[in-house]
């Protein structure tokens, strides 16, 4: 499957710019989405020239595929600007976790829809489609664009498209397999094998524990 | 860490059958638990001179480390019935995951304490000792028991104790690694992760879909 430009909006935070770095590495067109588009720019001036900066909203409007790498508390107001903005047909991806670190301590933030990306799913247009992926894979790793990631990352979505769309956006990046899930619900336990690779590092001090699934 | 005896209540069902048999083949001293002793006896004969067989109340009176391999929807009676027979200083182990698949579909059972190994916590005395393992692992896999398992293993505890029994039992299966992740609460996490493994099951048509930790 051919991937036209992806926008992701939040690209210069913790699992944005991993992402957008691996993407653009991978020979996509990639957008970053910022609030502050003036400091985003000095920050991706470093990455590659393959990757353009635009405010969130027209990163939104822009795409077929809008990469939801924003945090989790910060999803509802974004949710919100773009939600209008959405081309018909377009693709968004969700990667956020709804997990908090107050005092140290990693807890899950009630969300009442069960995950996060039944949240959004409550939030955004009818018309737009939406996956989930890139949840369970380290930022810290993703960020550390020379190191393989070899390992699997989980992908569930309602649609055929969204799904392809997810698997296709992370086939893009090598020594990553995609794995599909199943249907949008089965993000809340996405969000919890998250919580597993946090509590893991947490453990043993490691920072990239991931999964692979055996047997597949 | 040697281990004594191991009981495993429910020891002739789906997940337990194939623990008991691995358990015995690896040396140590298996009995198997059942609410009907006779035809438990039956079964046995079978797989290894190594295991007995008890009902369910003896065995965890015998043993330092109870396995309740029994359905989830079943643990409540029985750890009423064994509760004030387990030996101080005993460990269970908790295998059980709080799903039901009622008409093909799978649910989570809602458990007001967060997870089956908090349920189970809640209702036992309170010197008996509570860890999680072989949530993960599928039933189908442990029982061909001359597959390799090839695969990691999830463990948590409150108690130093528990967890330490646990990780030996693991350990006590070849090509098995127990991956420690912390409190008993965690249990929520690691039950996810066996829906996902359902979910990846039925998804692609497979039987044996488990989970390796990259990156530790």
């Amino acid at each position: 499957m051919s991937l036209g430009p992806v926008s992701i909006l939040g690209g210069t935070g913790h699992q944005g710019s991993g992402l957008a770095q691996r993407l653009a590495k991978a020979g996509l067109r990639v957008v970053v989405g910022s609030r502050d588009p003036r400091r985003a720019r000095e920050t991706v001036a470093a990455w590659s020239p393959a990757v353009d900066v635009s405010d969130n909203g027209s990163a939104a409007a822009g795409a077929d595929t809008i990469v939801l790498a924003v945090p989790f508390d910060t999803v509802d107001a974004i949710v919100d600007e773009i939600g209008g903005r959405i081309r018909e047909g377009a693709v968004v991806i969700d990667v956020t976790v709804p997990l908090t670190f107050a005092g140290g301590r990693m807890a899950f933030v009630d969300v009442p829809e069960g995950s996060a990306a039944e949240h959004i799913r409550a939030r955004l247009p009818p018309s737009a489609l939406l996956a989930c992926a890139f949840k369970t894979i380290p930022a810290h790793l993703l960020g550390d664009v020379d190191l393989p990631l070899d390992c699997d990352e989980f992908v569930c979505a309602d649609s055929e498209p969204a799904r392809e769309r997810a698997l296709a956006l992370v086939a893009a990046l090598p020594r990553l397999r995609g794995v599909d899930v199943g249907p949008l619900a089965r993000a809340r336990s996405i969000e919890h094998l998250t919580a597993l690779a946090v509590a893991i590092n947490r453990r043993h001090k490691r920072h990239d524990a991931r999964f692979r699934v055996v047997g597949l």
